[in-house]
This record gives structure tokens, C-alpha cells and sequence, in this order.
């Protein structure tokens, strides 16, 4: 597993490289306002809508700078990833552009739609049982049976680089933000956009949020060292992870100022908010950054705030429950 | 009612001042690619997104332009308008912006949604059966009541020159466009696009969309003189209206190519496409222009081609049964 011996240190310039590389695979995704939004919550909101992103999340970003920074020699034994799903899907697109086979390791109760996606880009699909199964362990066998490559979901400098190209481009396309709301799962998001717009502003706040039943990073956030906790439910399918990242963490201390804790309810009104008021389709995980915003969580007066929403794959059953 | 005594003939450069005039209301609204629509329907497409207009749909931008056209001193006197609802959602916005009363001919079958959107902007509601009685007398009646100004919802001039401004952005937009396809309710939003459009692009061919269950202007386009049909009951609420109008349809016969039809599931399919894949909302109404190009209704080989989402307003109820 050649991609795990890298350096470990992540800098603007990683993320600057990122953007460069996974150019010609990630959308420049548009930025959007909405009048109704900014009136409801008192703010002004600018929307990163990561959920129109090619693979419907922001993870095709991490997972093609990942994927394209293999050495050739490794990447035609192939690639394998562990995911809730988007991560999943993302490194299935990433695997075909480059012509590499891919594997992934997803969880049984995993959105259908984003299984379904994953396997028509010609990856091969095992699942394992959350509540019992170590997905990492799982990955680990399965990688070591063709010497494959892990791409990691989250906890390592490409992904991380590659997922702070996110913010990289909100900040072009609106340099003059306050305040930056960011989702927390593993925490790859929120620390490579941090890296990178802390460089561009160093003045700007960066916010996280987590739903109440996944409150890993709000706990080790508290207590200064990561904490694991009990599988979460919550509905927010991509958040999920059950404590921040070796390498996340440290750099979420470092530059987020306050984490904030979204209950399942508050999670589905803000998709329907979007949804029914705003016309997108924005996943639970990828809608908890809105409902921070829209439900005063966050300290008064940010001035112009960047929401990044970071996905928008739901399932149609799922949907008809809201 | 004194709006009606205008000139009967809409030129490119009326759709051109609409334009100037309706700035400081209407959005720019923006135009998405979706690769999953251009290799499932072997075209390459461009979507103006109207969904995500002031108002959620198109609606804003003639009644607008109609209401900024209405001299000082009769607007004190309010205005009227009868609509499936994004019309009187569009007058109602127009309406609070310059200050003037307006009272909304609703049919008690409008979308919940789009009655309580309305009603927001300050306007009062009068509802009708739109299977009984005739909102046209009705809406007249109530006009007369205050001397108000009627607001039609497509067949006057500064109604369809302000329609016809989505095309002229558009193809400012994507200046290249080979075909558009367009859906028609009574025919102010194909009329006055194609004035903008073939302007701009003699050579540029355009198509209308109705639901088979709404087919009025097709079978008035087949027989060349407009046909009434019993009142529709397709899902496309903002296609029932029964018969072309009177400016529209001299207008619709010269500049269109062809008219074709869409079932209801074909309009469902479409809606859900827009929704899973590409992550936008587009009422039935709006979606039947993409499910016309998504099911090979229209020729073969058109080239770069301009599909108009008309509107996002779906109620919730009516989501849930997608």
C-alpha cells in the first residue's frame, strides 16, 4: 500500500495542486443564493452546491486526487475503498476514468442509490454489517489479496487535499466570505477547506456541524483528544463516522472555531427547505451546514457566510419519507 | 382596464425592453449540463433553469414586465390576475415590489403550495371550479369591482415580450443553440422565446411540448385554427389551459417547427430524472420540455439544444406520490 507512505503534513499548496490535477475530472460547481434563505435566517448566505457535483458529493474531489497521485506501476492492481456510499461511488468514477478495477467494501444499509450508482461504473461491490463489522479490517484483507491500493475516505493528505479544493473554489468564486459552515463526518471536508481558506483569510471563521446522534468530532472537539463512539443512526447516512481522523483532527483544533450539534428534525426541515423552497436536492449529510445556518445555531452577525452543502444523493424511498 | 389598449404586434425589441425593465426583479437564472441527460438522450443539451426564478417559475417575468408597464395612476387601483398559481404567484411579487393591490383567481384545485406562496406576498385569494365556472368572467368581474388592471396570464404583448426575455438570456448565455424546446401552456413562454430566439438565430429551430392530456395547441397547430378542448387533468397543472391564445397562436404557427405530445408517466419519468440525477426540482409542468428530448420525441441530430424548465412549484403532497 505504496499511498499510505507519504508526508503527512497538508499545506495550501497540496490543495493548489489538487486543484490542478483533478481538473479535468471534478465540476466547478455554481455557487447560489436565495432571498427566502437569507431573510429566514438573518444572514447572507452563499451555497457551495457540492450536491450538483459529478457523483452528486463533493468525494470525487478526494478520491480523484487520490486515484490520479498512484504511481502507474501500483494502479493497475487496482483500488479498493471502504464507504457509506459517496466516497464509494466517487472512487468507482475516479477507478473507470483512469482505467483501473475497483473494489469497494460498503455497509448492507447503504442508500440502494448510491450502490446502484457505484456498480454502473463497473466496480465490484462487498458488504459487510455496521453494527458488527470492521469495514477497515475488511478493507485491509481485501486490498491485501491483489496488493491492491486503499483509498482512504478521509484520513489522509491526498483526500484531504483533494476536498479542500472545495473551499479553494468557493473563495474564488466568492473572496469576500466571513464565516465558512462546513459538514463533519471523518472530517476530510472540513480540514482541507479550512487549510485552504484559512491561507486565503486568515481572518475567516470556519464553523463544523455534526448531527446530535453523531457527535464524535463535538466530543473530541470538547475534550481536546478523539473520541470514538457507538455506530450513529442518524439519518445523515454520510456522517456516520464513529471519530475524527488521526490526521483530520489535529488540523480541526487547529483552525474551526466551533462545532455545532443539528437534531434529526432539524436535519429534515432544512432538506425540505431546499428542496421545496430553493428547487435542489440536498442529502441529509450534505443539508446539516443549512440547518446550522437556518436555525441560529451559529454566533449572530457572520457577515457573508459560505454554507458548503456536500451532497445530494438520496434515495427515493428515503425522499418519500421527508 | 386600460392595459389592453397597447399594440397588437411583439417585436425583438420589445422582448429586448422587457428585459431592461424586468432587471431589478427577475434573476439571471442559470443554465445546467448534465453529462447522464446528454448520453441517455444522444443530444447535447443545455437546461435554462427557471425553477430556480423569483417566484419558481418563468411567471415573474412577463408579470412583471406587464405590471412596470402599467401607467402610475391606474396601478393605484390594483390588479387582478387568474392563474393555476405561478402566474398569480408571479403578479403577487410583482405587485407587493410596486406597491399596488392584487387579488388572485385561483381554481380551489391550484397546488397548496403555490396558494400559500401567494397569499404571502400580500395578495388576496379568490377561488373558483375550474370545471363549472369561467375565471376569465370571474376575473373581469373582480377587476371591475376597482376598476383594477387585469394581468393576463399569456395573451397580451407585454406579457410574451416578458416571457420571451428567458430566451433572449438564454441565448446570450449559450449563444450557439441549435434547437429549443419549449413547453406551451396557453403560449406566451414558446411565443415570445421564439421572437427572441429566431431574431438572434433565423436559422434556429423550435419545438413546443404538451401533455397528450392538454393538447390544445397541438391540435390547433394540426388544423391551423385554434381548437378549445374540455378542461385537461394531466399533472402539468400549468398546462390546462384549454385553448391558444389569441396573439400566441399566430405566433406559435410561424416560428414553430412542430408540436409534440408527452403522457403523464413520460412527464413523471422526466421529473424524476431532474430530481435523482441532476438534483434540481422541476414541476410536471416544467419537466415536459426535458421529457420530450429524454424520450426521442423530436427529430434526430439537432445539435446544441435549449430546453426550458419552466418551473419548480411542486406541493408536497404531489412529490410524495412521484
Amino acid at each position: 500500500m505504496p499511498a499510505t507512505e507519504t508526508k503527512m503534513e497538508i499545506t495550501f499548496e497540496d490543495v493548489q495542486r489538487a486543484a490542478e490535477r483533478i481538473r479535468p475530472i471534478a465540476h466547478r460547481t455554481p455557487v447560489m443564493k436565495s432571498h427566502t434563505f437569507d431573510a429566514q435566517s438573518g444572514t447572507e448566505s452563499f451555497f457551495k452546491c457540492e450536491n450538483l457535483q459529478k457523483g452528486g458529493a463533493f468525494k470525487i474531489r478526494g478520491a480523484s486526487n487520490f486515484v490520479l497521485s498512484i504511481p502507474k506501476e501500483d494502479l493497475s492492481r487496482g483500488v479498493v475503498a471502504y464507504s457509506s456510499g459517496n466516497h464509494a461511488q466517487a472512487v468507482a468514477i475516479a477507478a473507470e476514468i483512469v482505467g483501473a478495477p475497483a473494489t469497494l467494501v460498503m455497509p448492507e444499509d447503504a442508500p440502494r442509490s448510491k450502490m446502484d450508482a457505484t456498480r454502473a461504473h463497473g466496480a465490484r461491490i462487498i458488504t459487510y454489517d455496521r453494527f458488527t463489522e470492521d469495514r477497515v479490517e475488511l478493507g485491509k484483507s481485501v486490498a491485501a489479496e491483489n496488493n491492491a491500493t486503499i483509498v482512504p475516505p478521509f484520513d489522509h493528505p491526498w483526500t484531504i487535499a483533494g476536498a479542500g479544493t472545495t473551499a479553494l473554489e468557493l473563495m474564488e468564486q466568492e473572496p469576500e466570505l466571513d464565516a465558512l459552515v462546513i459538514p463533519i463526518g471523518g472530517g476530510g471536508l472540513i480540514s482541507g477547506s479550512s487549510i485552504a481558506a484559512k491561507h486565503l483569510r486568515p481572518g475567516i471563521r470556519v464553523f463544523g456541524v455534526e448531527p446530535s446522534d453523531g457527535n464524535d468530532t463535538y466530543l473530541s472537539f470538547l475534550s481536546g483528544k478523539r473520541t470514538e463512539i457507538p455506530a450513529p443512526q442518524t439519518i445523515a447516512d454520510g456522517l456516520r463516522s464513529p471519530m475524527p481522523g488521526e490526521l483530520t483532527f489535529p488540523i480541526i483544533r487547529r483552525n474551526v472555531e466551533q462545532i455545532v450539534l443539528i437534531s434529526e428534525d432539524e436535519i429534515r426541515a432544512a432538506v425540505r427547505f431546499l428542496l421545496m423552497r430553493m428547487k435542489i436536492l440536498v442529502e441529509p449529510s450534505g443539508a446539516v451546514s443549512a440547518a446550522a445556518v437556518l436555525f441560529g445555531k451559529l454566533p449572530p452577525k457572520l457577515g457573508r457566510v459560505g454554507i458548503i452543502l456536500s451532497g445530494g444523493n438520496v434515495d427515493y424511498e428515503q425522499l418519500a419519507r421527508f
